[in-house]
C-alpha cells in the first residue's frame, strides 16, 4: 500500500498566517513552519513526509510566499529548489494551487495532482495512502477528487461534503458522487448531517488531473485560467520575474472551493472518496491541545519543556513555555498561556477562536511586531 | 503638624519574601525594594518619606538582611550607613526591633522608638503623623503603644485589636487601654468585631521608649534580651563582628507580638492609639490590585507600562508587565498576569492567598533561582 502511485503529484500550499494561534503562529513564521505536536517535525515536515512515499522523489511542489521561501527550503532538504514555487504576493488556494498545477502540466504533461494544505495533521498513514491511491483512480477519469474525513463528532469548525450514489470506477470502490459542500455548520445542523450518513469533514484536499483543473479554471474563470498559463509558460525560463511581476497582482483572489469545487459540484463533476483517518486542521488552542499527549497526572498539555511547567488546580491547561521561562498556573482550569519571547497570552480554550481578536488589537496599536 | 518629634526615633524592620507577591518579590529582591503602587517610590521609600518628617534627619533605622543591606542603602541615600543595622540571618521581628532599640538606647540613651515595617502602604501622612504623635505621648508614660486601623471592613486577612477605656495620657486623649490581640478571625467573627466597635486592625506597628522595651524583653526572654544588649554594646565598636558571629545565631525566633504584645497586653501594659488613615500590608495581589489606579475604561489594573498589556473581555485582570513583552488577555475575568523575565505567574484575584504553593512548588523542583 505504500508503493508509489505512478503518475501522481502532490501540490503542498503553505501559507495562512494561522492567526488563532497566535502569538505562536506569526505572519512570519506561520503555524506551517512549527512543530505543533511534539513529534520533532513541523507541520509542512510532516505533510511531505506522508506524500513522498506516494509521489517517490521529486513529487511533491510546495506553493508558499516569498517571504517564508528560505525557511521552506531549510525544513525540506529532499524537496528540490525547483519544486518550490513563491508567490511574490496572497492570491488564496485557487491561484497558489492553480499555477502548480499549470507548471506541473507544462513540466510533465497532464498528471493527476492532489492539493494537501501544508498545516493540517493526520493519524493513519496507511489509510490516507489508500484513499488518495482511490482517489487518483477517479480522477483519472475526469473528477474533481475530494477527501471526505470521516466525522468524529458533529463539529462546528469545519465544513461538511455531502456523498451520493457510488461512483463505480475502476479501482476506486469507495468514491461516491459529491452532492454539494456546506459552509460550517451550527451544531444542530452538524448533529443532522452526521444521523444521515451522508455528510463528511471536508478537509479541502482535492485530486484532480492538472488538465481538469486548467479545464474546469478556463471555464469558471477564464481571466485567471490565462493568467496563470501565461506564467506558468514561463516559469522554468528567463521570464519568469518579469510576467510575474506583470501578471501575478492581477490575478483574482479567490479560494479553490468556491472556484471549482461548489460550481463544479453542481454540475456533478466532484467525487468523494472517504478518509477514515484522523485528521485535524489545528485551527486554535482547543484543537492543539488535543492533538497533545495528556501530562501523566492528567493535569494539562503541554507543547514543549514540561519542566517549566508548574500547575496547581489547574487541570486541563494548554501551556506552551516557548521562552523558556517558567510558567506558573495557579487555580484557573482550561487556561492557554502561550509564552513566547516578545509577546505572552492568556486565554481559555473556550476561548480559543477568539484569540484572532487579541491580533487584531495589537495591529490597532501599531504594533506589527507581534503580528 | 508636620513638626519634628523631639526624642523620636523610627525603626523600620525590612524583611520577609513577600512570597505571595511572587513572581515580582523574590528573596533576592523583597517586596519592599519594589515600587508595587506606580508612585515611582518603593515600599521601603515610601516608609520613610513618611517617618523622616517625624524624626528629623538621622532618626531612621532600618534593619534588614545582609544580603540587602547594598540594596537598602542604594534606594536610601538619605538614611546615614550606620543607621542600616545588617542582620546576618533572619531571626525573626523581636530580635530584629530589640537590637534597633538596644542600639538606639545604646547611642541615645532611653529615646521613644517606633517600629513600622517597611513593606506597608499608607494614604494619609497627616494622619499617621498625629496617630504617632499621641502614640509617643503614651510611650514617655511607659506603655507599649500600638496602632489601631480603623477597619473598612471585616477583614480576614488580619489580626485585630480591642480597645478598652481611655488611657487618660496628656497629649494622647484619643489612646486606650488594648484589652488584647487576636489572629486572624474567619469572616463571621470578624463581623461581629467590627459590629462591637472596639476592634481595629493590628497594623504590627508599635511605639514604645527603648527602655521599656528592653525591660519587658528581660522579663520575657531574658536570654534574648542579653544577646541583643551584648550585641549591641560593641556594635559601634571594632567587636562588632566578632559578638555577632557568636551571638546572632543563639538569638530565639520570635516575632514581637507574641513576644511583647500579647503577654504585656494581658498585664495592662499595651496601649492603643487609633490611626484613622488608609493601611495596607500589600499582603497579596488582590491587595495589591485595589492599591492601583483603575484603568479609564475600568478593564483592571496595570502595574507598569499600559500600553504593553491588551485586555478582551477581561475585566478586573491585574497585569504586571514588568518583563517589557507584550501580554494579551482573552476572556479571563479577574486573572492575574505577573511577567518578569525568568518567571511567569498566571492565577485569579480569588487565589491570590495561593501563590505561596507555586513558590514552594518550585523549591521541590530546585529551582532556587526562581525563588
Amino acid at each position: 500500500m505504500t508503493d508509489v502511485i505512478p503518475g501522481f503529484h502532490a501540490v503542498v500550499p503553505a501559507g495562512g498566517a494561522g492567526t488563532r494561534l497566535w502569538p505562536l503562529s506569526r505572519a512570519g513564521a506561520p503555524k506551517f513552519l512549527h512543530d505543533l505536536t511534539g513529534t520533532g517535525r513541523t507541520l509542512l515536515q510532516g505533510t511531505v513526509d506522508r506524500l513522498l512515499p506516494l509521489t517517490g522523489d521529486g513529487g511533491v511542489m510546495v506553493v508558499t510566499g516569498a517571504r517564508h521561501r528560505a525557511a521552506v527550503q531549510a525544513q525540506l532538504p529532499e524537496v528540490r529548489p525547483q519544486d518550490v514555487l513563491a508567490e511574490p504576493s496572497p492570491r488564496d488556494s485557487m491561484a497558489a494551487i492553480g499555477l502548480a498545477a499549470a507548471v506541473l502540466e507544462q513540466r510533465h504533461g497532464d498528471v493527476v495532482l492532489g492539493s494537501f494544505a501544508a498545516d493540517q495533521v493526520i493519524d493513519g498513514a496507511q489509510e490516507f495512502g489508500r484513499a488518495v491511491r482511490e482517489g487518483v483512480e477517479a480522477a483519472r477519469a475526469g473528477y474533481v477528487v475530494t477527501v471526505g474525513i470521516a466525522a468524529t463528532g458533529p463539529s462546528t469548525a469545519f465544513g461538511y461534503v455531502r456523498s451520493g450514489a457510488p461512483l463505480g470506477v475502476e479501482g476506486a470502490p469507495g468514491v461516491r458522487h459529491a452532492q454539494g459542500f456546506t459552509e460550517k455548520p451550527d451544531a444542530e445542523t452538524a448533529a443532522e448531517y452526521l444521523a444521515t450518513g451522508e455528510y463528511r469533514w471536508n478537509a479541502g484536499m482535492f485530486i484532480v488531473r492538472a488538465r481538469t483543473l486548467l479545464d474546469h479554471l478556463a471555464t469558471q474563470l477564464p481571466t485567471l485560467h490565462d493568467g496563470l498559463r501565461e506564467i506558468a509558460a514561463v516559469w522554468d525560463t528567463p521570464q519568469r520575474d518579469e510576467v510575474l511581476d506583470r501578471v501575478w497582482p492581477t490575478l483574482t483572489r479567490i479560494a479553490i472551493d468556491h472556484a471549482i469545487a461548489e460550481p463544479v459540484a453542481a454540475a456533478g463533476g466532484v467525487a468523494v472518496v472517504p478518509g477514515d483517518f484522523t485528521w485535524d486542521d489545528v485551527g486554535d488552542f482547543a484543537s492543539l491541545a488535543e492533538l497533545l499527549p495528556a501530562q501523566s497526572d492528567a493535569s494539562g498539555r503541554t507543547l514543549g519543556e514540561e519542566s517549566l511547567v508548574l500547575r496547581i488546580d489547574a487541570d486541563g491547561t494548554l501551556v506552551v513555555p516557548s521562552s523558556g521561562r517558567a510558567v506558573t498556573v495557579i487555580g484557573v482550569p482550561g487556561a492557554v498561556v502561550v509564552d513566547t519571547p516578545d509577546a505572552l497570552l492568556v486565554t481559555t480554550l473556550e476561548r480559543a477562536q477568539q484569540v484572532k481578536a487579541g491580533v487584531d488589537g495589537w495591529r490597532e496599536r501599531g504594533r506589527d511586531d507581534l503580528l
